[in-house]
């Protein structure tokens, strides 16, 4: 620090906060701000060191936050504007939430003295935050805002990863008693359940055995220790169905997931008696059906939970090598390289599959919001160059783009490949913007399907049969299609138009060899 | 009814719903629906009479619902995904609850048993609700459904206008024993203050004495009693900063608006001593900035609250009339027709004004979210054709484009201008492609200043003097400039690019000529 920076008594709150979320380690904001943060606004040009993204719409600044913890591994913070800027930003908390990544969201307030009078903008700041937050505070002096600050970064590194809300009334960020807090800091992953070990390690036993594993036991070692007790024991190995990251590709160890499709997951789990839960929840349902089960394992399967999301998971696993006499094996369903032929043809589902297989470059960070379209990439993937695959865990639509301008912002060294649905992009398109004026290595690849495929299904699935035109016109984006080339393009970003497996893989060669974001619209 | 409709017993709760709605007069429908709602979906086909229109983003379905309301002078339905499908839309249901808009809405919720189950996409829906609703419900049985959809109804008709949120679990929209109920009469208008009238007739006596309307005091007919009072006592006459609806243009009595920046809002304000107030409030700043004033009447100003917005205003303003015996005297401040010269040049707040006085067309609904480009429009237009005006009474942007979808929906005879700040169309721009689909009648002006050039101001109001390049960074929409004819055309809507105000008026004339969207993108 320089004389200037330590001066008491002559920073206001909002620099108070900057400088304290900086010596937190927070040094990335996500912005959408108003009238009510342009003190923290100011203080980015007084404090070096915080970098500022500009969102054009406020679910855009909370997915990338989102996508940000879990490249960097530690939490960004949003600037949002007031109840609704905040509310704007729910949904993709939400997302960020069930996948346990830590966000520290500041937003702005009217002054103390103003809410009282009910402004047109005056809402209930802290009943909008509370279903998406862990925690939730509002400043109430200048003073207290670093100390504040500190506590927000702490609740957000709290193990998995915490949503932590911090109100900011406009008179706490202009008053000038601001005080820089030091860092508090978070309680570290909470021991596993050493008393399971003994049950865990008797129920991993043969092939109606399963370890099942969530959050952070996906990481590389992770994974290679679980391939390791899998050899060892003969134990089937599953993710859940949805991953905030998994680490995956040649060389790695290989893990399938619980399908998304009732019928498929009771399939998938009906052989397993005895489950072990490492970071996973047990398999329930997405959906309640008429008729179909919500619990997706088998009647009195046994089901031992030995680590939760937030729990040591690297010990966990460890214990249970050890347990099994794991440690010295060599782990199986290690991915081999492989050697996927070119597809030809239409684009479908299993043509993208290989043509990902061939293109995905190493050490990329593939953000997946295909919904049905993806059903089948990832075993078609398993051998694809080593890369990072971001799931949605929240379920609700909107998620890739946004997470891939967080993920492009934490690593701005590795390539970005975005696939998403038509109807997904569509409800955060703005992210598009970001994507260029930071110029961010994204390769975006749209499917346009033209419709909201997955609730086709959805309909049947309920008890739904033969719906009718006007049912099936809620479902259909066509009327008029949707053109992403030309909607990328008022956003800044090139890209094109493809009409057959070949002519994606090519586009997908193209769009990653340019140093910066390219859209690609496949045609299906 | 046919025998169909009146069976007993074999219609499930959402059909129940849909067909309570139709009977209490809900008969539109914004929808962005997923698998909890299918039901409601399948209902569509069964139930003839609701209108379903399709949004690509919750944020479009309830403030088309807004829009609609305010034209219709009757609530829509929205039809939204769980808890984060209500989060997307919660920011223009801020808007519509502050502006007195009523809505029903429709939010799924998983099926009773699967919620303790805390699925990827549970949430606490009525939490959700909670900040922006004046009623919130969950469905408990699938025979309660019927009439709880007529209690929302009575709830959202509630005066001048009121937020109903319907939670409806998915095993109530499927179980078969669903009950149409007979509507529920909402209350009417509430008594205004008869105590009051002796003191309001005696404040409104010359020129320091205001009459200040809000809500439903601005229809034609109210104002005409206005401009009768203003002419008997010569009192001031205005309305709040912003309006729901206010019928203008020429032949119609015209009333200013408390202005937006505080310094003239005081300005304006202070030679008024005695303000009686009719379906008004007392006006205040819409933020709080160090060192100015949050109440903007001069100290000790009489303040009389003669009605609130849910009273009585006809009644008011007519006792008001009769004690001031201003019945039979002809209203002051009636708008003559204006022969407004053609205007040439550079496209200025100045320029677009005189376009707009010279182009609305005559009965049109102009939607206005132009902020800092419009301060202007109002004294300049109001001797134009006579039209609707609408404002945005909740200052959460993205309100512009989805409100002309309701206007357009609730009045498919009517032309709809719409004139939108870039940075606010951004939030919100998926509803370009709901007009395309609905082929609605809707003229987009977007004021391309690529800035948020109303922070600009405010950065100066709240204090900081010279905000370097990082704080003007957060604040600008160049680094790429957008480009909005690429993305209308992308959702299926074309237009134009215009330089100069001639261009902006021969565009405005071929955008209402055509039978459909239209966009002009006017470069500021």
């Amino acid at each position: 620090m320089t004389d200037q920076d330590t001066r008491a008594g002559t920073m206001n709150g909002a620099e108070s906060l900057v400088r304290t979320l900086l010596a937190s380690g927070v040094d990335t904001c996500f912005s959408n701000p108003g009238t009510s943060e342009m003190h923290f606004v100011a203080a980015l040009d007084h404090v070096p060191g915080m970098r500022s993204v500009l969102a054009l719409f406020e679910g855009v600044a909370t997915g990338a936050a989102d996508g940000y913890f879990r490249m960097a591994r530690k939490p960004a913070c949003t600037l949002l504007h007031l109840g609704p800027g905040l509310a704007n930003g729910l949904a993709n908390l939400h997302n960020a939430k069930k996948a346990g990544s830590g966000i520290v969201n500041i937003v702005g307030e009217h002054a103390a003295s103003h809410i009282e009078l009910d402004a047109p903008l005056t809402a209930d700041i802290a009943g909008i935050a509370a279903p998406m937050s862990h925690w939730v505070h509002t400043s109430e002096s200048a003073a207290d805002v670093g100390g504040d600050g500190a506590r927000a970064v702490q609740a957000a590194m709290t193990p998995p990863g915490r949503i932590a809300t911090l109100i900011l009334p406009s008179d706490t960020a202009w008053n000038e008693d601001g005080v820089v807090a030091a860092p508090v800091p978070a309680p570290g992953r909470a021991p596993f359940d050493q008393k399971a070990v003994g049950k865990a390690v008797a129920a991993l036993d043969g092939a109606d055995s399963l370890l099942l594993l969530g959050g952070a036991a996906l990481t590389e070692e992770n994974l290679q220790t679980a391939g390791r007790i899998a050899a060892a024991t003969g134990c089937g190995l599953l993710s859940e169905w949805s991953n905030a990251r998994l680490e995956r590709g040649a060389g790695r160890v290989f893990i399938g997931k619980v399908p998304y499709p009732i019928d498929q997951a009771v399939a998938a789990l009906e052989g397993f008696r005895r489950i072990v839960l490492v970071g996973a929840r047990a398999p329930i349902g997405f959906f309640a059906y008429p008729g179909k089960p919500a619990v997706l394992t088998r009647d009195r399967a046994e089901i031992i939970a030995l680590a939760g999301a937030g729990d040591d998971l690297t010990g966990a696993l460890d214990a249970l090598a050890d347990g099994t006499g794991a440690r010295s094996v060599a782990p199986s369903g290690l991915a081999a390289p492989q050697d996927t032929a070119r597809p030809n043809g239409a684009i479908t589902p299993e043509t993208i599959a290989a043509v990902l297989a061939r293109s995905i470059p190493e050490n990329a960070i593939v953000v997946d919001e295909s919904v049905t379209t993806g059903r089948t990439f990832l075993p078609a993937t398993a051998g694809a160059a080593p890369h990072s695959w971001l799931n949605n865990c929240g379920g609700s639509i909107g998620f890739g783009l946004p997470v891939a301008v967080g993920a492009a912002t934490a690593c701005p060294d590795r390539k970005v490949l975005a696939l998403i649905g038509d109807g997904s992009a569509m409800y955060t398109l703005q992210a598009i913007w970001t994507m260029a004026r930071e110029q961010q290595d994204v390769t975006m690849v749209i499917f346009a399907n033209r419709s909201y495929a997955i609730l086709r299904g959805e309909l049947t699935n309920v008890g739904v049969q033969n719906p009718g035109p006007r049912a099936v016109d809620m479902l259909s984006l066509n009327r008029p299609d949707l053109g992403w080339i030309e909607m990328a393009r008022g956003m800044g970003v090139e890209g094109q138009r493809v009409e057959d497996a070949a002519a994606l893989e090519e586009a997908i060669l193209a769009g990653l060899d340019v140093d910066g974001p390219y859209l690609i619209e496949a045609m299906m």
